[in-house]
């Protein structure tokens, strides 16, 4: 990281930023566990998280039913973010302690939970921000609104395709852990949902499901948006970066989601894969980085190199041969560097 | 219950048994409760829960992993069954907490779970007796056992087809319980562990899974050899019925299994649906009874009418008509009785 700030051959200070399909605290909770891993100060501004995107929907959605993460912490993030009416399912088995035949409440989830009549609500949307904790209730409870008419809990639709749309933070079915083997994540559970739902309504029933996070192109062109704001209040430049070199662990998430937008973004997103992750040395990745090294500081230094030789290129092109460039000068590329500097 | 022990109109005694897709307790714990809520005494004897049919399997696997129930009660049950070495999720994740990242055992867990060194155990099946408490957790493990090499934690097959076979005790998707609409059942969690499994093996590797419960013909026929013995100390009756009147309340398993043992049985297996629980009114069950009717003592009634029309045509062709019956006399029908009674 030293290298990014400043610390290298050449002097450079390269604007980065980080992308992680975790979540479940907010922003600044999750940049202060980063901060003391890496001991240095990272900032809100240059972080994204699976649920960071949802932030943009508050507007949208009155009433939403948020799943996962840790005791009350998720629904605290959604409002955070500026949702009016978050529900999660605590109070909904605090409502009906039949939803869930096998689980019930702890005191300290009984005390949390908010007591209210589901009667009258309808549920506008439904947010996994993380990591369920209790796989059999949450899924029974996002059946039960998925087949509802509109939303409303205890009803049934007769043609299950009524239900108010879904958004998974991320959509990784596994992911590197402490384990020595990849645990499941996420997807898995909305693998699970979807194809139970696809059971219980005999393939007759419409599900509205959506995903953030890597490698969702939404959440690179979020990603796009946050680095243009940090590059502008941070190190002062206007203007996007000629080159965003994509440092990922995961062939599926990073790589794969750096090569999608590569193909519509007007700048070149460069994709680098790190072996210290998911990726298991001599396999071939489904999707292909520009480049494979060992570790993230073989990937800063690689991008620096290149940014380098491109450089002498150019003056080269520019000074012995009188050619110049067209479109803007690259000053500055932008690294946006990768969750597996954020282990939760 | 009363009818079926002699209250009826014609004096007459009716052996019969239980027959429930439930469990996590032993088969005595499950009678204690049945007679508490039936307010007679119902013996183990004519008791079958969805794992009873397991304990002729404990010859056959050492070291087995149990899934499923309340705290330590399923391992208790096991044990009592025969089977030697009994493991449980809580002991693998006591082993190595980074099993399983977002579940941490609780002091009671902790407590209960016994300490061991995996690096040697062989896990020779893996037995899912009752609804997992832990879906995340146990669906974990069961991936990593059935990923393994010759059921070694912590080894993986390169062919995937390795993994020991799966029992689980009955495959209902969905079951009737307290709640307004039908909840998630063990075949909910059958169904993503095998999904999960296609998944992350690519649709290469091979899993073993078989269930007992109903609508499996092999639980019928463990009924029958039940029901004989049941017939013998208790009635002293040999020889098996004529008719087997089974009362259900699940298309799906009861009235499914009734009729499909009804094609290989010597005997006649007379399927009556009653409209207490997950059946609706109005839809028409995939599997068809012999008859519907709205509650079990309406059952009990129908087969008691039944069986005296029978013995009024046969008395009426034999006195009147001087035509004798082939095959055994029909005296003591059985009815089995189904799981509607046994709620948990």
């Amino acid at each position: 990281m030293k290298v990014l700030d400043g610390e290298n051959e050449y002097g450079m200070k390269i604007p980065h930023i980080f992308l992680t399909n975790g979540g479940g605290k907010t922003e600044e909770e999750r940049c202060q566990d980063l901060s003391r891993q890496l001991q240095r100060e990272i900032k809100p501004g240059q972080f994204i998280c699976g649920h960071t995107p949802m932030r943009e929907m508050a507007d949208k959605y009155n009433t939403v039913l948020v799943i996962g993460g840790e005791g009350e912490k998720c629904r605290l993030v959604a409002e955070g973010y500026g949702f009016k009416d978050v529900v999660t399912p605590g109070d909904i088995i605090k409502h009906n302690a039949a939803t869930t035949p096998f689980r019930k409440l702890t005191p300290e989830e009984l005390a949390n939970s908010r007591e209210r009549n589901f009667d009258d609500v309808v549920i506008d949307a439904v947010f996994v921000f993380a990591d369920s904790r209790d796989w059999a209730g949450d899924i029974q409870i996002m059946l039960d609104v998925a087949m509802s008419k509109q939303g409303r809990l205890g009803t049934r639709s007769e043609t299950f395709d009524e239900g108010p749309p879904f958004y998974f933070s991320h959509n990784d079915v596994v992911w590197s852990a402490a384990h020595e083997h990849v645990r499941l994540g996420m997807g898995a559970l909305r693998r699970m949902f979807e194809t139970t739902f696809r059971d219980l309504t005999d393939g007759k029933g419409k599900l509205h499901t959506h995903a953030f996070g890597k490698p969702q192109v939404s959440t690179f062109e979020f990603a796009e948006r946050l680095m243009q704001s940090w590059r502008s209040t941070e190190h002062g430049i206007s203007g996007p970066p000629q080159t965003v070199y994509f440092v990922g662990d995961t062939p599926e998430s990073d790589i794969q989601g750096t090569n999608a937008i590569n193909q519509v973004a007007d700048n070149d997103w460069y994709s680098i894969l790190v072996k210290t992750g998911v990726y298991q040395d001599g396999t071939e990745p489904a999707h292909k980085p520009r480049a494979t090294v060992d570790t993230v500081l073989d990937a800063v230094h690689h991008g620096i190199q290149r940014e380098m030789r491109k450089k002498v290129v150019s003056s080269l092109k520019r000074d012995v041969l009188g050619q110049s460039e067209c479109g803007g000068a690259e000053t500055n590329p932008t690294i946006a560097d990768d969750d597996m500097l954020v282990s939760v």
